[in-house]
């Protein structure tokens, strides 16, 4: 066993697992900050950073009950990919499910820019972010592209980005959204129609409508940034489901 | 402090740090075998995983000093890239140098096939390899394209695979190599000549003719597969010496 040491904290505007997207960069709205510890060698550990324009995050996944398990038990052989619709499983090593033996994670995000003389320790400001709030992070490379990029890698059944759910508004809603962007969180209309839009819910409840009535409407809540969003997904049953599945947002709540 | 479970060992065709290419693919004659832990679960864990050409191994470097170092002071927070001859320094952050606070890599390698009847555990033969032998592996993910593959990124310093040296072979060398891939290891010959053309010099010693007389020449050996491969290196002083610098090998010697 090898103990590693946090090196830093991620302050993501996803406060919670639900709603963030299974794969980086997929919305750019998706803002945080990576707070490095305040230590005096931070500055130099970061000189040049700057002139890369993205970099690997790689964190814990805190989130799960498998983390800080020091039994070689406490992981899953076997997942079932969202992607695959929540029917078929695949081995963890042939999937990005965080129920890993060592729940490593390892994200290309954007960095827009460093705050060295931030308080309390130096600020990576990084966007494309698919993080939960207050994630370990263990270390940080910058993205080479000759030695990373492999556009023309085989990837099985995960070689295109998801598809998207088409999003609308409520009045109130769309309203609400435009003044946080306005005033608050650039963006923010633009993340929460995203964030929506790739469909969060897990494999198994996305393949609910098929077993429940001819068309089902569910309420859905998640919360980024400060703010609560609702909203609800009316999907119809059977094969022609597919492109008949609808979002609305509701509401947006303060916190 | 997060302790982590090696789930396999990597048996590379490099013995010894000399020799090893600085990211991965630039060698694709360069093999290995990730053996995986001799566990019952791992047959699950990896289905599906042969569906994919490329695969991130998460693996821990080992042949480093600061390696199971618990204290954060066992890393340098400023190092200096071959890339940049050895002469400037940049944050460790901002390399991929194994000298970090937590000796964490990623690699981005070619998956050939997966042996699942070998014995004493899975055998995952992989080749572009830039491991050292006797690796811990911590983790192994699918590359997914869609979110790796950020061919536009900017990258600084790194945006170019390395410069390659020219290589000549000594007639006994070259026969021998020759031999070799022939009985023993395919594409040895282009193993050997390839390892040496990326120059795997320490920047210093790189640098180094601009110091010395007007014409150097210095012998290398480095320990592939189960071989001593022996080189010179003749180099001219000063500005014009880059593109007059030769590689020789004279002798490879089985162990």
């Amino acid at each position: 066993m090898t103990p590693f040491q946090t090196i830093g904290i991620v302050h993501s505007c996803f406060k919670e697992k639900f709603g963030i997207p299974r794969q980086p960069r997929m919305i750019p709205e998706a803002t945080g900050v990576l707070k490095l510890l305040d230590l005096p060698e931070m500055r130099d550990a970061v000189r040049g950073l700057e002139e890369f324009s993205h970099l690997w995050v790689i964190y814990i996944f805190h989130g799960h009950k498998n983390v800080l398990g020091p039994e070689p038990a406490d992981w899953k052989s076997l997942i079932r990919p969202p992607r695959l619709g929540g029917t078929k499983k695949v081995g963890v090593f042939a999937s990005r499910s965080p129920h890993r033996p060592n729940p490593i994670g390892i994200s290309a995000v954007k960095l827009d820019r460093i705050d060295l003389a931030a308080t309390g320790g130096i600020e990576l400001h990084l966007s494309g972010l698919d993080l939960l709030d207050q994630t370990p992070v263990i270390d940080i490379k910058p993205y080479v592209s000759y030695a990373d990029s492999i556009p023309e890698a085989e990837t099985s059944w995960a070689t295109d980005p998801p598809r998207q759910l088409p999003v609308e508004f409520s009045p109130e809603a769309l309203s609400e959204c435009e003044r946080i962007a306005r005033e608050e969180i650039p963006g923010f209309n633009q993340l929460v129609k995203k964030m929506i839009a790739l469909d969060p819910r897990p494999a198994f409840q996305a393949q609910r409508g098929a077993q429940g009535p001819q068309t089902a409407e569910q309420s859905y809540a998640a919360r980024i940034h400060h703010f609560d969003v609702h909203w609800t997904l009316q999907q119809s049953q059977g094969q022609e489901a597919l492109g008949n599945e609808r979002c609305r947002v509701t509401r947006i709540l303060a916190l």
